[in-house]
């Protein structure tokens, strides 16, 4: 009868509140909508302390939209990027830029291991050519937390630009440019902010963005000209997601009313944790070693049991109202649970009953059982 | 106290069902999205008698990035595009085509006259290099409508390959491949559809979309691939405004029950005609010839007269409730009232309504006021 729950690393789970704002038809062009952009953009901005620093520029589409737009147009075209990859959204980026025809190398830490910012230093002495470094916060093909201070600041001590895809980590993992010199982070409005899907945003640095008219591949990906139009008229370049960004906006407010990037992270942290133990109470084995568990999204090692099929195990805990989510590993057979979302306590211990039940009816003893 | 009507060429009103189909949230790997997407995608195709020979391919974002999708994929990287163009949509066809590097020439019909195929005809036997040809259905900018089927078989008659966006057109003017021979009609979710915006879709012919592989100049963009992964898997690649979808599928249904495209093209014919003659009653002409008026948005010669001011005129029509929308040409001063959308009989006469009262508080004495 209810909604099932979405354990899955967004679209997620939202609150009746941030649906509801989106009951109301907004004109493209009209003033009250163009002060929900401002208002939205200037929030986010806030959120990693960019005032005068960095400026928001909301993009149509997916976070891959954004990613793609950020790097298109920040990246001048006979720039070079380092792509840091730790998983398939870390391989994203090196294809989209492949793609795009900018030249791109690719340094990989492999699917378990944090990025090495050691590492990263010694690659960017031996290839002076590079000009940007890319790297995603939380990896969420797994829930690995990079490092991003150490990875920081060796970009910056090399006088390189990073761009940080923290799709899965705004809102509730810590980025300020206090801790951390970047020329773009990007993220959506479905994932820790829990709004709706429908739109990316780049937070940019503003002097890099002035410099950076006509490098994009793309119109609509034009990330220059989405922000002076923006700038201009107070208007998106082309139709907007107009109850997508309503949603947001009013997520954003609900986010301010639990207490901000600190309560969120809390609140995720206690998913995290009861997810785990729960899993662990189930006789299963997360895949990460905690130190770099982020709060975000748990790899589970699935149970070496011939019974096991992740289909029948979706189906059955969906049965019971709880959407998990497939693993995306290479080698381990895995499946992943989301911590993220309008969620809390009650909906962790409803998944944990779930898992259960699902493994007794598949037949499947796990050591709890 | 309710929200104000939108005269405007999207987004526009819909209807509380449409609105209320995004009261849930969805898992975009879950096999009940899947199916909503396929039941969306299969709509639109028949929509297009396009059964057996064209495919929908839905993308992220607006209208536009679903225009450079298609003209990005469809094209190869040595084609050439002819660009018709009699308004402001045509122009950034051809200014997207130029901005991925591809070649385009233009034809310029001016912003008051239809395209006129014996000139397409003409230019196509003048440059052989010619591969592809796109023209606006309804050049919103404007609301002019071009004669389609002339179009399409000059184009067909010369052996090039038609992409039409048919943005403003879509579900309300007649579109089949019975009459029409094209490559990709290109169109969203917010217009004579009635969804909400937060996505675009092409109904693409599916031979040249399987030679599509590599075209594309974007991964975002990627046509093929986003249909490639679809069929393989029934999910979208990268995630999808799932709320959006949701209203669209609902809002398709409505259109079902409202009696498909001859029911849409009936009302806003309707609404078209009450307001055009709503309009001469205040004194005020339309700006287009009767005969490539499209009943989807009218473009009114504002009153010539020392007081007009579009602002201040939109926000006194604003106060009542009626959401207008500026004029796009270069050279006639104009404003714009839109026919489509959730809206009838009623709605056209509190618009006229409200128009006529802001011109008497402005001051200026149209020839019935
Ligand atoms: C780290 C990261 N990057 C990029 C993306 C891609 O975002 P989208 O699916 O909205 O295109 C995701 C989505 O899960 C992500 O987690
Ligand atoms: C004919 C036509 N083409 C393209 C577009 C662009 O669509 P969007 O604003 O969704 O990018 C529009 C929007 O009004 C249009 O009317």
């Amino acid at each position: 009868m209810r909604d099932p729950l979405l354990l899955t690393p967004g679209p997620l789970t939202t609150s009746l509140a941030t649906k509801t704002a989106m009951l109301h038809d907004w004109g493209s062009w009209d003033k009250d909508f163009n002060h929900l952009t401002a208002q939205v953009r200037q929030k986010l901005v806030e959120l990693i302390d960019g005032q005068g620093t960095h400026t928001c520029v909301p993009l149509q589409g997916s976070g891959t939209f954004a990613v793609e737009a950020a790097i298109g147009t920040l990246m001048p075209r006979g720039g070079k990027l380092l792509c840091l990859v730790n998983g398939a959204y870390g391989k994203r980026i090196a294809q989209l830029t492949e793609v795009m025809g900018r030249r791109v190398t690719v340094k990989d830490f492999g699917e378990s291991k944090a990025v090495d910012a050691e590492a990263v230093a010694v690659c960017l002495a031996q290839d002076d050519e590079i000009t940007h470094v890319a790297v995603v916060y939380c990896e969420t093909s797994t829930g690995i937390l990079n490092p991003m201070e150490a990875i920081s600041a060796a970009v910056a001590a090399a006088g390189k630009k990073l761009i940080i895809d923290a799709m899965s980590a705004f809102g509730a993992l810590s980025i300020s440019t206090a801790k951390l010199t970047f020329d773009a982070v990007i993220a959506s409005s479905n994932k820790c902010l829990e709004g709706v899907p429908g739109m990316g945003f780049v937070l940019a640095n503003i002097q890099s963005l002035e410099q950076a008219k006509g490098n994009s591949h793309s119109l609509s990906l034009d990330l220059h000209d989405q922000w002076q139009y923006m700038e201009r008229t107070g208007q998106w370049r082309y139709t907007p997601p107009t109850h997508v960004l309503a949603a947001l906006a009013s997520a954003l407010h609900q986010y301010d009313q639990e207490g901000g990037q600190a309560a969120r992270l809390a609140r995720y942290t206690e998913n995290c944790q009861q997810l785990i133990s729960g899993i662990n109470g189930l006789g299963l084995r997360s895949f990460l070693a905690p130190e770099i568990q982020a709060p975000i999204i748990v790899t589970v090692h699935a149970p070496v049991h011939p019974n096991w099929q992740f289909n029948e195990f979706y189906q059955l805990t969906k049965d019971e109202g709880v959407v998990l989510y497939p693993g995306k590993l290479t080698d381990a057979e895995t499946f992943r649970v989301g911590c993220i979302g309008a969620i809390g306590k009650a909906e962790i211990a409803m998944a944990i009953d779930a898992m259960a039940r699902a493994f007794k009816q598949m037949g499947i003893e796990t050591a709890a059982l």
